[in-house]
């Protein structure tokens, strides 16, 4: 092995611990140790249990792999319920708040194998107001949110996958700004049972990793949709670039990113051609804030009535604008969206897949926003699966990335895509 | 008023309080005296909040109205998080658990001015195994389930309304099990947040109450969607007879009280039709159940991890069922059920409702099993709203219902032509 052990992908990882190459103790350990040399910096953890982690770990290493990410540790944001370790969403109202079980999705993974190695940073309660993580490639930069922790953490390598949680744009967002590979898989992949909700109709986890079978193994252990065949190298025939109306207020810097990759995948063999939104889904730009802001404001009922003065500025304004909008917007909102679906799911008939923006640019400067979610809305509001990869630098030096988008449901064959495009983004890179 | 207080309607008691003909501290008290008097039987309740609830009822006296429901008292089903009672979920897993929130529902309840009255029986984690609540007509019989304790405790008016969930019947069968109204409204009306999942796709909050307009203010107060104007005693034009497949598999008094509804109801100046359900409709009687097994199985899975052995035995087969499910059968399932939604909405473009039956017949006798949830899969599934109102007794003397259905989304005025049909019903009893 040629990287450091903390550097280790899940899946170069867990294939080394089944071949007897590397202990899961051992894999820990180097993850403790780098969190130790750089969260300080970072802030990526509010909670690492490194006792807890390194007993699972030895129990693991005694048993015959329950799947292939046994050994492997994972960092959890930190809205997910665990039962044996603090889970506060980054508000003083449940400061020491100790769940009486895991979350589903975690269970999931001890189940898979996994240890779970702490909880990461989030913006409060998955929102907006921001935890302190930096961004590991500028420590001026926000690393992104409401997934920052997790974002940064596998960023710097601390560990090599993360969950995160996805209403608006709070995985692609935050792991285009750290430089890692970030699947929103399709809406309803993962149970949610145990997760601090913001809008049901959104809410979906997924992944931070730093390669495409990372994330693939990820979906595959989370939701048993099956593993993409990856010695296939499934070349997309016709991939549709998808500016959508908002192209004009993406940076320059992300623009070209598209338009590079545009020629990177066309160079590869891919049938590349312009794929106009149709209008039901560039009418998701708004519809998506009207149901997150409506379910949201009800969502935080409790902590509305009961401790208003420790909710943030920033989240009680979409609370109260929230509760501002009537039903009868927001059910012609989710009759938008319904529409969208239909509109979509027509266009992806001529399209393996989509290539889009992640985010309008390089991560912003300063800790005081996590940046915008305009790029995501619409593909989380369609429920659709979409991947982020890594693709270049900006001007600042921060890394940019890619969106790739397939139909509903699709979400094995977008991550045999997705592998066959990181390959050929590598392999010019 | 003639009846006694704890026998008012919710919607009367409101009335009275707001005119200051009554006061909530003597509307709960007398809901206390009743539970007092009749609980050692039914076994209703596993939480009474007695003191918490006169006190917040005085602190209500003192307050202008904040809602169309101030001052009456609620029960909720112990699966709602309540940060000020235990929530059990009638598990030994949970005993003893004390959430740190409400769930939004309770929340929105009190923000509306409603007392919490305390927290009532239900099947284990809301599915098979039942409590110890008994049929208030019958105590030999199951009020049915899961939500027994509300279904209970409103049939019994030891309460005026009571919150339950539905993921297969769960609402609708209770309620006519007790001879009360019960309200499914549409999938997504009111927040799940802080219940405790069972099947995302499926579980909805719903209501149990003695009249239809009781209903429509808690679905009111709870979803924000409109009013109907009772006022209007809105007659439907055309409602469809849905005898479904399965119609043989009722027990003959079932089938004979909706062929009296249909009497009744075209007497009043109905246009009555039969209504035979597309094929893919059909199909949910099965693609309800793989999707809820499927969905139960991770939802639960840190139970099963850590506590198997205190899971009952209905509910790990149910579970060990939902791990055979592959992901593939999961998928086709839900596509079935996207299939149905589309050739539902079809099919109601020709009917205002469609009556149907609620459940097989009358209550079975002993408490080992709450009844079958056969005549509710469907339309939990299809995610339409659903009422049922209780149509006079059966050959054992116990309630029967009949439901009623619209399209998805039509929950105003599904419940205008409930009060209507609840009018004409009772009309002619």
């Amino acid at each position: 092995m040629s990287s450091a052990i903390h550097e280790l992908p899940a899946s170069e990882a867990a294939r080394a611990i089944r071949a007897g190459r590397l202990t899961s103790e051992k894999l820990v350990a180097a993850c403790l140790e780098r969190i130790a040399a750089r969260d300080r910096e970072l802030a990526a953890w509010v909670h690492v249990a490194a006792d807890g982690a390194l007993s699972q770990a030895r129990a693991l290493d005694g048993q015959q792999p329950r799947g292939p990410l046994h050994g492997v540790p994972v960092g959890i944001k930190d809205i997910f319920d665990t039962a044996d370790m603090p889970t506060e969403f980054n508000s003083p109202i449940y400061r020491g708040n100790r769940p009486r079980a895991d979350a589903a999705s975690v269970s999931l993974l001890r189940r898979a194998g996994c240890v779970i190695l702490g909880k990461t940073a989030t913006a409060e309660f998955a929102n907006l107001h921001p935890p302190a993580t930096r961004n590991p490639h500028n420590a001026a930069h926000t690393p992104g949110g409401s997934s920052s922790g997790s974002a940064a953490a596998v960023a710097d390598r601390m560990v090599p996958l993360a969950l995160g949680t996805q209403t608006a744009g709070s995985v692609i967002r935050p792991a285009a700004f750290c430089g890692v590979v970030g699947l929103k898989p399709s809406f309803g992949s993962i149970s949610r049972a145990g997760v601090k909700p913001v809008s049901e109709t959104l809410d979906t986890i997924g992944t931070f990793s730093n390669t495409v079978e990372d994330a693939a193994l990820a979906l595959y252990v989370l939701s048993d949709r099956p593993l993409p065949d990856f010695a296939a190298k499934a070349r997309p025939a016709r991939i549709g670039i998808a500016r959508t109306g908002h192209w004009v207020d993406a940076e320059p810097a992300a623009q070209a990113t598209v338009e590079n990759a545009v020629k990177r995948l066309a160079a590869a063999g891919a049938d590349m051609k312009d794929a106009t939104m149709p209008s039901a889904v560039e009418a998701l730009f708004d519809a998506q804030g009207v149901i997150m802001n409506f379910e949201a404001a009800r969502a935080f009922a409790w902590e509305q009535a009961n401790h208003r003065s420790e909710i943030s500025a920033a989240l009680l304004k979409r609370l109260d604008d929230g509760w501002s909008v009537t039903r009868a917007q927001y059910d012609a909102a989710l009759r938008t969206a319904q529409e969208a679906s239909a509109q979509f799911a027509d266009l992806m008939r001529g399209f393996d897949l989509l290539l889009t923006l992640s985010a309008r640019g390089e991560a912003p400067k300063g800790l005081g926003s996590t940046g915008d979610a305009l790029f995501n809305k619409i593909w989380t509001q369609l429920g659709v699966p979409a991947v982020t990869l890594p693709f270049g630098k900006g001007p600042q030096g921060l890394p940019l990335g890619v969106q790739l988008i397939a139909a509903r449901d699709q979400d094995t064959a977008l991550l045999a895509h997705a592998h066959w495009a990181e390959s050929a983004s590598r392999a010019g890179a």
